[in-house]
């Protein structure tokens, strides 16, 4: 964390001038919440979603509660932003969970893991089954209280200089990947790659990483990946689904109105599904556009995904003895599977005759 | 309609009480609006999708907004709600809209049609392209201002006391199925038979039927269809993602605040993707159940399949000749194609893959 801007922000309000001052404007009920993000300004999807949060409340609650929405870097960098809503220098941040898997591992379920959940089984877990109960059960060791609010759809495999034809084709690849899918990766012998966003496009053209995996059509395409490398590998095991969540510190949040508390769960889920149709719908005009501009559309063969399921397994393994971790897996796994088997033979299987009778 | 309880509520209140009385309640900004629903009150899934629209309104706007929930039949009856709230009679229904192809054929598109959208399609489609503002031309011929506000996921094809070994098992059935799919499915030569609700498991269990379809596992386990008949065809093509919608009489939308206009629409969004994860979560339970109480389920063949898909274009084809329907259709169709596309590279990929691997 920046220290200096803490002091200087501390200074300023968020929730510290919430619960000390009496301002005049905090005597009428009026309030100004300070939201840290880790999407920069303007980030085509993850960023919109945190302006549609913050515009919402605001418009909504008629001017009680305004939001004062920070992007990377305005108030603290992206990483920073757990550690300002933990300690109160903002009230509340808008991010991928998974960021925090070194705060906790388990946070990593509250966004994606390897061979883990769609959006829409996420999203069961999450409002029908266990998942807000855990995520508020995690938030309890660090004071926040969390809410799903956004979700990109199935992230894609990413873009390679060479086609890959079995999972030997990955040692030694020098290859872009975050997170748990990263860590599988390096089981498979890749040289993985933490490279920061505004850097990858360099890396990839000028040879020094042989690919790497972003976001989906939409940000690729941005990115201008397709003029780096040929081969486009759309479904993949990494991020099948991630989410994003708006955390607020525990105190702030319990200073607000039932009302206003209501308010904020309900923004979120408008939040979750909005996004989720502004990724597909930009994603799948991109995905159109790159096809047609010659990016090579490719499959990973069975054999390859035997690979990552198999360094997927050991990876998630690896941090089965914490046992938050542990009762958050066996959760989400039990809840996967009895949703899948349903959409699996209904709306799956629906589509599998649709797009053989209709094309 | 009936027309007693008309009168008796246009003296009561309602929309015209709020445009036309100066009652102290309403001088201080807070009035109360009457939601009527197709649902009969405690129905599974979809009343308590119309519940969380009513309660979050009236919880959200502190009282400003008090949610008058009229269930199907206490006001006026499930299929009178649209002239309830053209009329003014009412303020605002919930409701799946293919109920009012009567009306306008093109209200079928905002709930579903056969080989149409599912639950996801059908988000992205309103969200982001042009289904809102579709839904919203049409409801300018009827003085309506509409917004999706719930989805049951996919509907299952149906309960059937033999198996369908091929299309030519549907010439003479007594099937019971509604809307465009019992269309289609005359085409095919069934006997398609419309039956109330409350009188299918009778129908069923007497043999005065042969088959009928529902909803989804946890409805139709609720009906009891399963001690009725064996075969549970799960995946169907008549009812893929059906929406249910929140309509407000244009004047009464009109008359609200700008944040009550935002809060509304928010809340609706909210619905839809809650009310999807209920079902979701509900089907998928009650699926493992009614197969562990050996309920078999069945997949319909491609040569059924393929009858579907005829008799179904030929059913949407037959209305072609209504300019707006014909819009609205291609607008749908061009919008499914090119989701569908990315959604089954991706995800759908990712979702075999991972069946595969994992099981």
């Amino acid at each position: 964390m920046d220290r200096r801007t803490f002091m200087t922000r501390t200074a300023l309000g968020g929730s510290l001038a919430a619960s000390t001052l009496a301002a005049p404007a905090y005597a009428q009920g009026k309030r100004t919440l300070t939201m840290v993000t880790t999407w920069p300004r303007g980030f085509a999807g993850v960023h919109d979603g945190a302006q549609f949060v913050a515009d919402r409340i605001t418009a909504l609650t008629d001017g009680q509660l305004t939001m004062d929405l920070k992007a990377a870097g305005e108030l603290v960098g992206p990483f920073e932003v757990f550690d300002a809503v933990t300690s109160g220098q903002a009230d509340m941040y808008h991010a991928a969970d998974y960021y925090f898997v070194g705060q906790h591992p388990a946070y990593a379920f509250f966004t994606t893991v390897p061979f883990g959940m769609t959006a829409q089984e996420l999203t069961t877990w999450y409002y029908q089954g266990e998942g807000q109960a855990l995520h508020d059960k995690l938030g309890e060791i660090f004071g926040l209280k969390s809410f799903l609010a956004a979700n990109t759809g199935a992230q894609t495999g990413g873009w390679f200089r060479k086609p890959i034809e079995g999972p030997e084709d990955f040692q030694g690849l020098r290859f872009r990947m975050s997170g748990l899918g990263g860590q599988a990766l390096g089981k498979l012998g890749a040289s993985v790659q933490v490279i920061p966003g505004s850097e990858v496009y360099q890396a990839l053209s000028s040879g020094a990483i042989d690919g790497t995996e972003w976001i989906g059509p939409w940000a690729d395409e941005k990115a201008g990946f397709q003029e780096a490398a040929p081969y486009y590998y759309v479904a993949s095991f990494h991020e099948p689904g991630p989410g994003a969540s708006v955390a607020f510190n525990r105190e702030v949040y319990d200073s607000l109105t039932t009302s206003q508390k209501q308010l904020v769960e309900t923004v979120c889920q408008a939040a979750n599904g909005w996004g989720l149709a502004l990724f597909d719908a930009n994603n799948a005009a991109a995905l159109a556009r790159l096809q047609a501009g010659g990016t090579q559309l490719m499959e990973f063969s069975d054999d390859v995904w035997d690979a990552f399921a198999k360094a997927s397994m050991e990876t998630l393994d690896g941090y089965m003895d914490d046992p938050l971790f542990a009762e958050i897996r066996t959760s989400m796994t039990d809840s996967m599977k009895t949703t899948a088997d349903w959409i699996s033979r209904s709306e799956r299987a629906y589509l599998s005759q649709r797009n053989r009778v209709l094309g």
